[in-house]
C-alpha cells in the first residue's frame, strides 16, 4: 500500500511516460492547487544525517542519471492539511464500506509512514529507476530507531521498505496499484543503521496483476540479507484516469 | 527479529513455564543491574491516546486474566544507554561477522522500532497470550503516521505488527527465534487509525522451526483484512540458555 510520495515520483515520471526526455536532475514537476500547503523538503536528497558512504552511493548514481538511462525519484513529505474532499473521493470510489470509517480529523495528521521519523532515526531511502529494464535500486539507511533484536534492524522496518520499493516497480510500471501479497525470506539479520541496496525487478504483468520481486544487499554485494516476491492489483481501470488526476494534482509545486 | 520487549515479556512468562501460577495483573517481574537506566514506563497499559474501544478490549481481555487462561503481555521501551558488553556477547555468539559492522554509538539510541512513535501517533498495542491454546491476541491501534495510501495503513506498518505478534507467539513457544520467512496476504486496506485485533496461532514445531499464522480482523470480527503464515527458527539451543540469561537480565526492576 503505497502513498502519496509515491504518487509524485510517478508524477515525476510522466514525462518519460508520455515520450518526453527523462529529468536529468532531482525536482518536482508538478503544480500545486494554490490552497494547498506542502512541506517542499524532497527527502531523497543528501542531508547531513546521511553517512559517507550513502553519499557515495547516491553521487554514483546520480552519475548515472546523466545519460537518461536512469531517473533520480524525488520523495516529498505528505501534505500536512491534506484535501479531504479529494481523500473521501478517492476512498469512496474504491472503498465505499471504509470510507464510512475513516477518521476524518485523524486523517488530518496523517503522515506517509517511511517519512514520519526525524532526519537521521528512521527511514532514509533514495530510489533510482531504470525504465529499460523495469527496475528500480533504493538506496536505504536505516536509522537507530528502526531496532528490532539488539543489534538489528526489526523485520517489520526491512518489510516496509521491501513494500516500499516493489511498490513503487508497480506503480511506475502500472499504474495506482495496491499490495496484495509479500513473501519475504530473511536470510540475515541486517546489523543496525547498516546501509544497503535494495533491487527490485518486475518480472511479469498478467492482466490486472503485476508481479514484482526484489533483494536486499550489502553494498559490496557480498551479502544477500533477504528475498522477497510480491503481487500487486492495478485497481479498477475504468476508474483510474480519475483516481491519478486527483492524486497527481497534488504533488509539489515547480 | 524480534527485541528486547519481547524478551522481557518472555521473562514475565517464565513463572508460568516453570510451573508457578500465572501473573493476574500486568507489571514488571525482574530485576535490574544497579547500574542499568531504563524508561519504566509499560506501554501496553492505557494511556490517554487510546480509544474508548482501544480501551473497552484492554478491558474485557484483562477479565479473561482473572481465571488465568490468559496473561497479559508487559511492554517496556528499551533500554535507552544499552549495556554495550552484553549486547557484543549476544551479536558476536551468533553472528560474529555481522558484530563486527555494528557502529557501538548509533547502538547506544537504539530503539524498539514499534515503540519509537510519540503516543498515539504509530504503533498502540497489547497483546494476550493463552497458553493453553498457543495463541496470542494483539489489540493494535494504528496511529496517524502510520499512512501508506491516503486514508490508509502502510502495508509496512501492518507487516510490522504482524511480525511483532507471530514472533511473540514463537519466543513464548520455543524461545529465542528469528523470523525466517513472513507471507502476507492483504484482502483488503485498514482504514488509518483503526482498531484491529491480530490473532496469532502457533501451527507447528518441527526439530528448530515453528510455524506460526495469523489474522488481522476488524474488532467485530466481521471484516478479515489481512492472513499471514510465518516460519521462524529457534536460534542454536546449545547457545540459548546463556543468551536468555544475557537477555532476560536486562528487565526492568520489580
Amino acid at each position: 500500500m503505497l502513498g502519496r510520495c509515491a504518487a509524485r515520483a510517478l508524477g515525476a515520471l510522466r514525462g518519460l511516460r508520455e515520450g518526453a526526455p527523462p529529468a536529468r536532475s532531482p525536482g518536482p514537476s508538478r503544480r500545486l492547487l494554490s490552497s494547498e500547503k506542502v512541506s517542499e523538503k524532497d527527502h531523497s536528497l543528501p542531508k547531513p544525517c546521511w553517512s559517507k558512504d550513502m553519499r557515495l552511493l547516491f553521487d554514483q548514481f546520480m552519475k548515472k542519471c546523466e545519460d537518461g538511462s536512469w531517473i533520480h525519484l524525488p520523495s516529498y513529505e505528505d501534505i500536512a492539511t491534506q484535501r479531504s474532499q479529494d481523500f473521501s473521493t478517492f476512498i469512496h470510489a474504491y472503498f465505499p464500506t471504509a470510507s464510512e470509517q475513516i477518521n476524518k480529523e485523524k486523517l488530518s495528521q496523517g503522515r506517509i509512514f517511511t517519512r514520519s521519523f526525524e532526519d537521521g532515526l528512521g527511514f532514509e531511502y533514495v530510489m533510482f529507476y531504470n525504465d529499460a529494464e523495469k527496475r528500480i535500486v533504493c538506496v536505504f539507511q536505516g536509522g537507530p530507531h528502526l531496532q528490532g533484536m539488539p543489534g538489528f534492524f526489526h523485520g517489520g522496518a526491512i518489510a516496509t521498505m521491501i513494500d516500499a520499493t516493489v511498490g513503487m516497480n508497480a506503480i511506475v510500471s502500472g499504474g495506482i496499484v495496491m499490495t496484495a501479497n509479500l513473501n519475504i525470506n530473511f536470510k540475515r539479520p541486517i546489523p543496525l543503521c547498516s546501509i544497503v541496496l535494495i533491487n527490485s525487478q518486475l518480472d511479469k504483468i498478467e492482466g490486472r496483476k503485476l508481479l514484482v520481486s526484489c533483494n536486499v544487499q550489502s553494498v559490496d554485494e557480498k551479502i544477500l540479507y533477504t528475498e522477497a516476491t510480491s503481487l500487486f492489483i492495478k485497481l479498477n481501470p475504468e476508474k483510474e484516469f480519475h483516481i491519478k488526476e486527483l492524486v497527481l494534482n497534488s504533488a509539489p509545486p515547480a
